[in-house]
Protein backbone atom coordinates (compact mmCIF):
# COMPACT_ATOMS: atom_id res chain seq x y z
CA UNK A 1 0.00 0.00 0.00
CA UNK A 2 1.21 3.34 -0.82
CA UNK A 3 1.66 6.13 1.59
CA UNK A 4 1.00 8.79 -1.05
CA UNK A 5 -2.29 10.39 -0.10
CA UNK A 6 -3.24 11.44 -3.79
CA UNK A 7 -3.78 6.92 -4.29
CA UNK A 8 -7.14 7.59 -1.56
CA UNK A 9 -10.28 6.95 -3.37
CA UNK A 10 -11.60 9.53 -0.92
CA UNK A 11 -10.04 13.23 -0.27
CA UNK A 12 -12.24 13.01 3.25
CA UNK A 13 -10.84 9.86 3.76
CA UNK A 14 -7.20 10.99 3.28
CA UNK A 15 -7.38 13.70 5.74
CA UNK A 16 -8.47 11.84 8.52
CA UNK A 17 -5.80 9.21 8.02
CA UNK A 18 -3.44 12.13 7.82
CA UNK A 19 -5.24 13.63 10.68
CA UNK A 20 -4.51 10.57 12.64
CA UNK A 21 -1.56 9.58 11.17
CA UNK A 22 0.20 12.99 13.01
CA UNK A 23 -0.51 11.70 16.28
CA UNK A 24 3.17 10.49 17.74
CA UNK A 25 3.60 6.85 17.41
CA UNK A 26 0.60 6.56 14.76
CA UNK A 27 1.96 5.18 11.27
CA UNK A 28 -0.10 5.88 8.04
CA UNK A 29 -1.39 1.89 8.23
CA UNK A 30 -2.20 2.33 12.03
CA UNK A 31 -4.02 6.13 10.52
CA UNK A 32 -6.12 4.45 7.49
CA UNK A 33 -7.14 1.20 10.09
CA UNK A 34 -8.50 3.48 12.84
CA UNK A 35 -10.25 5.91 10.08
CA UNK A 36 -11.75 2.84 8.33
CA UNK A 37 -12.94 1.91 12.59
CA UNK A 38 -13.99 5.35 12.91
CA UNK A 39 -16.17 5.31 9.56
CA UNK A 40 -17.81 1.78 10.42
CA UNK A 41 -19.21 3.18 13.99
CA UNK A 42 -22.46 5.40 14.58
CA UNK A 43 -22.08 8.73 14.01
CA UNK A 44 -23.25 9.52 17.59
CA UNK A 45 -19.62 7.45 18.70
CA UNK A 46 -17.78 9.64 16.61
CA UNK A 47 -19.37 12.72 17.78
CA UNK A 48 -18.43 11.12 21.21
CA UNK A 49 -14.96 10.92 20.41
CA UNK A 50 -14.10 14.47 18.70
CA UNK A 51 -16.53 16.21 21.58
CA UNK A 52 -14.27 15.09 24.05
CA UNK A 53 -10.75 15.64 22.41
CA UNK A 54 -12.04 19.11 21.63
CA UNK A 55 -13.64 19.77 25.52
CA UNK A 56 -9.87 18.46 26.62
CA UNK A 57 -7.96 21.05 24.27
CA UNK A 58 -11.28 24.31 24.68
CA UNK A 59 -11.72 23.36 28.20
CA UNK A 60 -9.23 21.96 30.34
CA UNK A 61 -6.91 24.68 32.38
CA UNK A 62 -3.67 24.07 34.71
CA UNK A 63 -4.25 24.75 38.22
CA UNK A 64 -3.00 27.77 39.32
CA UNK A 65 -0.88 26.21 42.28
CA UNK A 66 0.57 22.94 40.86
CA UNK A 67 0.11 23.84 37.49
CA UNK A 68 -1.57 20.27 36.63
CA UNK A 69 -4.14 19.64 34.36
CA UNK A 70 -7.31 20.32 35.62
CA UNK A 71 -11.04 20.97 35.47
CA UNK A 72 -11.11 23.95 37.23
CA UNK A 73 -9.58 27.11 38.93
CA UNK A 74 -7.67 24.92 41.74
CA UNK A 75 -7.26 20.86 41.32
CA UNK A 76 -8.50 18.48 43.09
CA UNK A 77 -5.62 17.63 44.93
CA UNK A 78 -4.87 21.18 45.69
CA UNK A 79 -8.14 21.90 47.39
CA UNK A 80 -8.43 19.04 49.62
CA UNK A 81 -7.29 19.87 52.93
CA UNK A 82 -6.89 16.47 54.03
CA UNK A 83 -3.56 16.76 52.55
CA UNK A 84 -0.61 17.58 53.69
CA UNK A 85 0.44 21.34 51.90
CA UNK A 86 3.53 21.65 53.27
CA UNK A 87 5.44 19.07 51.35
CA UNK A 88 6.02 19.30 47.82
CA UNK A 89 6.50 16.78 45.10
CA UNK A 90 8.09 17.93 42.39
CA UNK A 91 7.33 16.00 39.16
CA UNK A 92 7.91 15.83 35.16
CA UNK A 93 4.20 15.58 34.26
CA UNK A 94 0.49 14.80 35.34
CA UNK A 95 1.08 10.92 33.91
CA UNK A 96 3.51 10.76 37.32
CA UNK A 97 1.17 12.25 39.31
CA UNK A 98 -0.97 9.30 38.91
CA UNK A 99 1.40 7.10 38.91
CA UNK A 100 2.47 8.48 42.47
CA UNK A 101 -1.74 8.76 43.24
CA UNK A 102 -1.87 4.91 42.83
CA UNK A 103 0.61 3.52 45.24
CA UNK A 104 -1.60 5.80 47.84
CA UNK A 105 1.97 6.35 49.62
CA UNK A 106 1.56 10.15 49.25
CA UNK A 107 -0.49 12.67 50.97
CA UNK A 108 1.68 15.92 49.46
CA UNK A 109 0.37 18.00 46.78
CA UNK A 110 2.67 18.65 43.49
CA UNK A 111 4.20 20.38 41.24
CA UNK A 112 4.27 19.31 37.84
CA UNK A 113 6.96 21.23 35.93
CA UNK A 114 5.48 20.25 32.65
CA UNK A 115 8.84 18.77 30.86
CA UNK A 116 12.32 18.20 31.85
CA UNK A 117 15.49 19.91 31.14
CA UNK A 118 17.05 18.63 28.29
CA UNK A 119 19.47 20.73 25.90
CA UNK A 120 18.87 17.95 23.49
CA UNK A 121 15.24 18.49 23.26
CA UNK A 122 15.80 22.19 23.16
CA UNK A 123 14.08 22.56 26.60
CA UNK A 124 15.73 25.30 28.88
CA UNK A 125 14.35 26.24 32.44
CA UNK A 126 12.61 29.09 31.37
CA UNK A 127 9.95 26.49 29.42
CA UNK A 128 9.26 24.47 33.01
CA UNK A 129 7.73 26.15 35.84
CA UNK A 130 10.08 26.65 37.55
CA UNK A 131 9.62 30.02 38.76
CA UNK A 132 5.72 29.20 39.16
CA UNK A 133 7.66 26.86 41.76
CA UNK A 134 9.68 29.21 43.52
CA UNK A 135 7.15 31.77 43.65
CA UNK A 136 4.97 29.27 45.78
CA UNK A 137 7.84 28.47 47.82
CA UNK A 138 8.27 32.13 48.73
CA UNK A 139 4.35 32.16 48.92
CA UNK A 140 4.84 29.43 51.94
CA UNK A 141 7.62 31.60 53.54
CA UNK A 142 8.21 30.67 57.49
CA UNK A 143 6.83 27.45 57.29
CA UNK A 144 8.40 23.93 57.54
CA UNK A 145 8.45 23.12 54.03
CA UNK A 146 9.72 19.88 51.98
CA UNK A 147 10.30 19.52 48.20
CA UNK A 148 10.18 16.03 47.37
CA UNK A 149 11.82 15.83 43.66
CA UNK A 150 10.15 12.75 41.98
CA UNK A 151 12.21 13.12 38.20
CA UNK A 152 13.25 9.86 36.57
CA UNK A 153 16.89 8.36 37.10
CA UNK A 154 18.14 8.82 33.98
CA UNK A 155 20.48 12.34 33.00
CA UNK A 156 17.73 14.65 32.11
CA UNK A 157 16.19 14.06 35.16
CA UNK A 158 19.31 14.16 37.52
CA UNK A 159 20.29 17.51 35.84
CA UNK A 160 16.75 18.91 36.28
CA UNK A 161 16.80 17.63 40.15
CA UNK A 162 20.46 19.02 40.57
CA UNK A 163 19.58 23.02 39.01
CA UNK A 164 15.84 22.58 41.49
CA UNK A 165 18.51 21.70 44.09
CA UNK A 166 20.25 24.96 43.58
CA UNK A 167 17.47 27.07 43.15
CA UNK A 168 15.61 25.67 46.11
CA UNK A 169 18.45 24.85 48.71
CA UNK A 170 19.08 28.85 49.05
CA UNK A 171 15.85 29.28 50.54
CA UNK A 172 16.24 27.11 53.48
CA UNK A 173 13.25 24.60 52.23
CA UNK A 174 14.09 20.98 53.10
CA UNK A 175 15.17 19.55 49.71
CA UNK A 176 14.82 15.25 49.62
CA UNK A 177 14.58 13.38 46.56
CA UNK A 178 13.36 9.66 45.69
CA UNK A 179 15.18 6.28 47.31
CA UNK A 180 17.40 4.96 44.90
CA UNK A 181 18.09 1.60 44.76
CA UNK A 182 17.14 -2.20 43.37
CA UNK A 183 13.45 -2.56 42.24
CA UNK A 184 11.49 -4.75 44.38
CA UNK A 185 11.69 -8.19 42.00
CA UNK A 186 14.55 -6.68 40.24
CA UNK A 187 17.12 -9.58 38.72
CA UNK A 188 20.80 -8.35 40.20
CA UNK A 189 21.85 -10.18 36.93
CA UNK A 190 20.05 -7.46 34.78
CA UNK A 191 20.70 -4.51 37.22
CA UNK A 192 22.91 -1.80 35.17
CA UNK A 193 26.00 -1.56 36.97
CA UNK A 194 25.53 2.29 37.77
CA UNK A 195 22.18 1.23 39.67
CA UNK A 196 23.55 -1.81 41.54
CA UNK A 197 26.78 0.86 42.30
CA UNK A 198 24.62 3.25 44.06
CA UNK A 199 22.82 0.61 45.94
CA UNK A 200 25.70 -1.01 47.15
CA UNK A 201 27.32 2.37 48.59
CA UNK A 202 23.65 3.17 49.83
CA UNK A 203 23.12 0.26 51.80
CA UNK A 204 20.81 0.07 54.44
CA UNK A 205 21.03 -1.98 58.34
CA UNK A 206 18.59 -4.79 57.68
CA UNK A 207 15.82 -4.86 59.12
CA UNK A 208 13.17 -7.56 60.40
CA UNK B 1 -0.43 3.90 36.91
CA UNK B 2 -3.82 2.40 37.66
CA UNK B 3 -6.06 2.58 34.62
CA UNK B 4 -9.16 3.61 36.68
CA UNK B 5 -10.54 6.56 35.53
CA UNK B 6 -11.37 7.82 38.87
CA UNK B 7 -7.60 8.42 39.51
CA UNK B 8 -7.50 11.29 36.43
CA UNK B 9 -6.94 14.47 37.96
CA UNK B 10 -9.16 16.00 35.57
CA UNK B 11 -13.03 14.28 34.07
CA UNK B 12 -12.00 16.12 30.82
CA UNK B 13 -8.99 14.17 30.74
CA UNK B 14 -10.20 11.23 31.63
CA UNK B 15 -13.21 11.52 28.84
CA UNK B 16 -10.56 12.18 26.17
CA UNK B 17 -8.38 9.38 27.86
CA UNK B 18 -11.70 7.03 27.34
CA UNK B 19 -12.80 8.09 23.78
CA UNK B 20 -9.15 7.42 22.55
CA UNK B 21 -8.74 4.56 24.24
CA UNK B 22 -12.20 3.06 22.65
CA UNK B 23 -10.35 2.52 18.77
CA UNK B 24 -8.72 -0.86 19.13
CA UNK B 25 -5.09 -1.62 19.33
CA UNK B 26 -4.86 1.71 21.89
CA UNK B 27 -4.80 1.04 25.17
CA UNK B 28 -5.13 3.13 28.83
CA UNK B 29 -1.05 4.32 28.26
CA UNK B 30 -0.93 5.16 25.17
CA UNK B 31 -4.71 7.00 25.16
CA UNK B 32 -3.27 9.16 27.95
CA UNK B 33 -0.07 9.58 26.28
CA UNK B 34 -1.80 10.56 22.58
CA UNK B 35 -4.40 12.83 24.64
CA UNK B 36 -1.72 14.71 26.68
CA UNK B 37 0.34 14.91 23.07
CA UNK B 38 -3.27 17.07 21.41
CA UNK B 39 -3.30 19.09 24.98
CA UNK B 40 0.29 20.46 24.13
CA UNK B 41 -1.04 21.53 20.19
CA UNK B 42 -2.39 24.43 19.46
CA UNK B 43 -6.32 24.97 19.58
CA UNK B 44 -6.37 24.97 16.13
CA UNK B 45 -4.47 22.15 15.40
CA UNK B 46 -6.96 19.49 17.86
CA UNK B 47 -10.19 21.36 15.79
CA UNK B 48 -7.88 20.56 12.46
CA UNK B 49 -7.76 16.57 14.21
CA UNK B 50 -11.67 16.43 15.50
CA UNK B 51 -13.14 18.65 12.09
CA UNK B 52 -11.48 15.80 9.71
CA UNK B 53 -12.80 12.93 11.54
CA UNK B 54 -16.34 14.39 11.97
CA UNK B 55 -16.74 15.54 8.12
CA UNK B 56 -15.47 11.59 7.57
CA UNK B 57 -17.88 10.25 9.80
CA UNK B 58 -20.76 13.29 8.07
CA UNK B 59 -19.97 13.37 4.64
CA UNK B 60 -18.38 9.98 3.34
CA UNK B 61 -21.12 7.97 1.23
CA UNK B 62 -20.27 4.70 -0.56
CA UNK B 63 -20.20 4.42 -4.26
CA UNK B 64 -23.65 3.56 -5.64
CA UNK B 65 -21.56 1.10 -8.11
CA UNK B 66 -18.96 -0.66 -6.41
CA UNK B 67 -19.64 0.60 -2.40
CA UNK B 68 -16.22 1.62 -2.00
CA UNK B 69 -16.20 4.81 0.16
CA UNK B 70 -16.65 7.90 -1.76
CA UNK B 71 -16.85 11.71 -2.04
CA UNK B 72 -19.67 12.13 -4.17
CA UNK B 73 -22.39 9.69 -5.65
CA UNK B 74 -20.22 7.34 -7.79
CA UNK B 75 -16.45 7.39 -7.07
CA UNK B 76 -13.29 8.28 -8.70
CA UNK B 77 -12.66 4.52 -10.06
CA UNK B 78 -16.12 3.91 -11.60
CA UNK B 79 -16.88 7.91 -13.10
CA UNK B 80 -13.07 7.02 -14.45
CA UNK B 81 -14.31 6.27 -18.62
CA UNK B 82 -10.71 5.45 -19.51
CA UNK B 83 -11.20 1.87 -17.15
CA UNK B 84 -12.99 -1.03 -17.89
CA UNK B 85 -16.04 -1.33 -16.88
CA UNK B 86 -16.65 -5.07 -17.72
CA UNK B 87 -13.89 -6.22 -15.67
CA UNK B 88 -14.78 -5.95 -12.08
CA UNK B 89 -12.59 -6.84 -9.14
CA UNK B 90 -14.03 -8.04 -5.81
CA UNK B 91 -12.46 -7.07 -2.50
CA UNK B 92 -12.44 -6.81 0.98
CA UNK B 93 -12.11 -3.48 1.75
CA UNK B 94 -11.08 -0.20 0.76
CA UNK B 95 -7.66 -1.04 1.56
CA UNK B 96 -7.26 -3.76 -0.47
CA UNK B 97 -8.57 -1.33 -3.46
CA UNK B 98 -5.45 1.20 -2.78
CA UNK B 99 -3.30 -1.95 -2.11
CA UNK B 100 -3.85 -3.39 -6.03
CA UNK B 101 -4.63 0.18 -6.93
CA UNK B 102 -0.38 1.00 -5.74
CA UNK B 103 0.87 -2.17 -8.40
CA UNK B 104 -0.82 -0.42 -11.02
CA UNK B 105 -1.41 -3.92 -13.03
CA UNK B 106 -5.31 -3.47 -12.97
CA UNK B 107 -7.39 -1.17 -14.76
CA UNK B 108 -10.87 -2.38 -13.97
CA UNK B 109 -13.01 -1.66 -12.11
CA UNK B 110 -13.70 -2.73 -8.04
CA UNK B 111 -16.82 -4.22 -5.72
CA UNK B 112 -16.05 -3.69 -1.82
CA UNK B 113 -17.84 -6.44 -0.45
CA UNK B 114 -17.56 -4.88 2.85
CA UNK B 115 -16.06 -7.81 4.87
CA UNK B 116 -15.81 -11.30 4.34
CA UNK B 117 -18.12 -14.41 4.99
CA UNK B 118 -16.84 -14.90 8.74
CA UNK B 119 -19.34 -17.75 10.76
CA UNK B 120 -17.17 -17.02 13.93
CA UNK B 121 -17.46 -13.36 13.95
CA UNK B 122 -20.87 -13.80 12.97
CA UNK B 123 -20.62 -12.14 9.58
CA UNK B 124 -22.55 -14.03 6.74
CA UNK B 125 -23.20 -12.96 3.57
CA UNK B 126 -26.29 -10.60 4.10
CA UNK B 127 -24.23 -8.52 5.85
CA UNK B 128 -21.45 -7.87 2.27
CA UNK B 129 -22.63 -5.88 -0.62
CA UNK B 130 -23.47 -9.48 -2.22
CA UNK B 131 -26.49 -8.48 -3.24
CA UNK B 132 -25.49 -4.67 -5.16
CA UNK B 133 -22.80 -6.89 -7.02
CA UNK B 134 -25.38 -9.63 -8.57
CA UNK B 135 -27.84 -6.51 -9.04
CA UNK B 136 -24.85 -5.06 -10.50
CA UNK B 137 -24.21 -8.21 -12.95
CA UNK B 138 -27.94 -8.47 -14.03
CA UNK B 139 -27.36 -4.81 -15.44
CA UNK B 140 -24.27 -5.78 -17.23
CA UNK B 141 -25.84 -8.64 -18.71
CA UNK B 142 -25.18 -9.58 -22.25
CA UNK B 143 -21.67 -7.82 -21.54
CA UNK B 144 -18.60 -9.81 -21.70
CA UNK B 145 -17.96 -9.10 -18.16
CA UNK B 146 -15.42 -11.04 -16.30
CA UNK B 147 -15.23 -10.64 -12.34
CA UNK B 148 -11.75 -11.47 -10.42
CA UNK B 149 -12.35 -12.40 -6.92
CA UNK B 150 -9.38 -10.46 -5.12
CA UNK B 151 -9.93 -11.98 -1.92
CA UNK B 152 -7.55 -13.27 0.96
CA UNK B 153 -5.52 -16.57 0.82
CA UNK B 154 -6.99 -17.26 4.26
CA UNK B 155 -9.99 -19.71 4.90
CA UNK B 156 -12.83 -17.27 5.15
CA UNK B 157 -11.39 -15.73 1.77
CA UNK B 158 -11.32 -18.99 0.20
CA UNK B 159 -15.15 -19.62 1.55
CA UNK B 160 -16.33 -15.97 0.16
CA UNK B 161 -14.82 -16.80 -3.05
CA UNK B 162 -16.60 -20.34 -3.46
CA UNK B 163 -19.82 -18.58 -2.31
CA UNK B 164 -19.24 -15.61 -4.40
CA UNK B 165 -18.63 -18.17 -7.34
CA UNK B 166 -21.69 -20.42 -6.40
CA UNK B 167 -23.42 -16.87 -7.02
CA UNK B 168 -21.91 -15.60 -9.98
CA UNK B 169 -21.07 -18.98 -11.92
CA UNK B 170 -24.55 -19.64 -12.86
CA UNK B 171 -25.25 -16.05 -14.56
CA UNK B 172 -22.72 -17.12 -17.55
CA UNK B 173 -20.35 -14.14 -16.03
CA UNK B 174 -16.52 -15.57 -16.15
CA UNK B 175 -15.21 -16.06 -12.49
CA UNK B 176 -11.51 -15.87 -12.17
CA UNK B 177 -9.14 -15.70 -8.91
CA UNK B 178 -5.54 -14.26 -7.99
CA UNK B 179 -2.94 -16.57 -9.38
CA UNK B 180 -1.56 -18.45 -6.32
CA UNK B 181 1.96 -19.67 -5.55
CA UNK B 182 5.25 -18.66 -4.21
CA UNK B 183 5.54 -14.74 -3.54
CA UNK B 184 8.49 -13.15 -4.91
CA UNK B 185 11.41 -12.95 -2.33
CA UNK B 186 9.87 -16.04 -0.45
CA UNK B 187 12.26 -18.27 1.18
CA UNK B 188 11.18 -22.04 0.67
CA UNK B 189 12.30 -22.90 3.81
CA UNK B 190 9.69 -20.26 5.37
CA UNK B 191 6.98 -21.07 2.99
CA UNK B 192 3.90 -22.99 4.26
CA UNK B 193 3.44 -26.57 2.99
CA UNK B 194 -0.08 -25.85 1.43
CA UNK B 195 1.45 -22.69 -0.66
CA UNK B 196 4.45 -24.94 -1.54
CA UNK B 197 1.88 -28.12 -2.47
CA UNK B 198 -0.23 -25.88 -4.48
CA UNK B 199 2.75 -23.92 -6.25
CA UNK B 200 3.95 -27.47 -7.17
CA UNK B 201 0.07 -28.31 -8.40
CA UNK B 202 -0.05 -25.15 -10.19
CA UNK B 203 4.03 -25.14 -12.04
CA UNK B 204 4.03 -23.17 -15.02
CA UNK B 205 5.88 -23.48 -18.13
CA UNK B 206 9.44 -21.48 -17.36
CA UNK B 207 9.48 -18.58 -19.28
CA UNK B 208 12.97 -16.35 -20.42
Amino acid sequence: MSADKYNYPSKLLADAVEAIGSLPGVGQRSALRLALHLLRQPKDNVHHFTDAISALADDARYCRECMMISDGDVCSICSDQRRDHRLICVVESVRDVMSIEATGQFHGVYHVLGGIISPIAGIGPSDLTIKQLLERLERLKGQDVEVLLALSGDVEGETTSFYLYRQIAPTGVRVSTLARGIGFGDDLEYTDSLTLGRAIAGRQPFKV
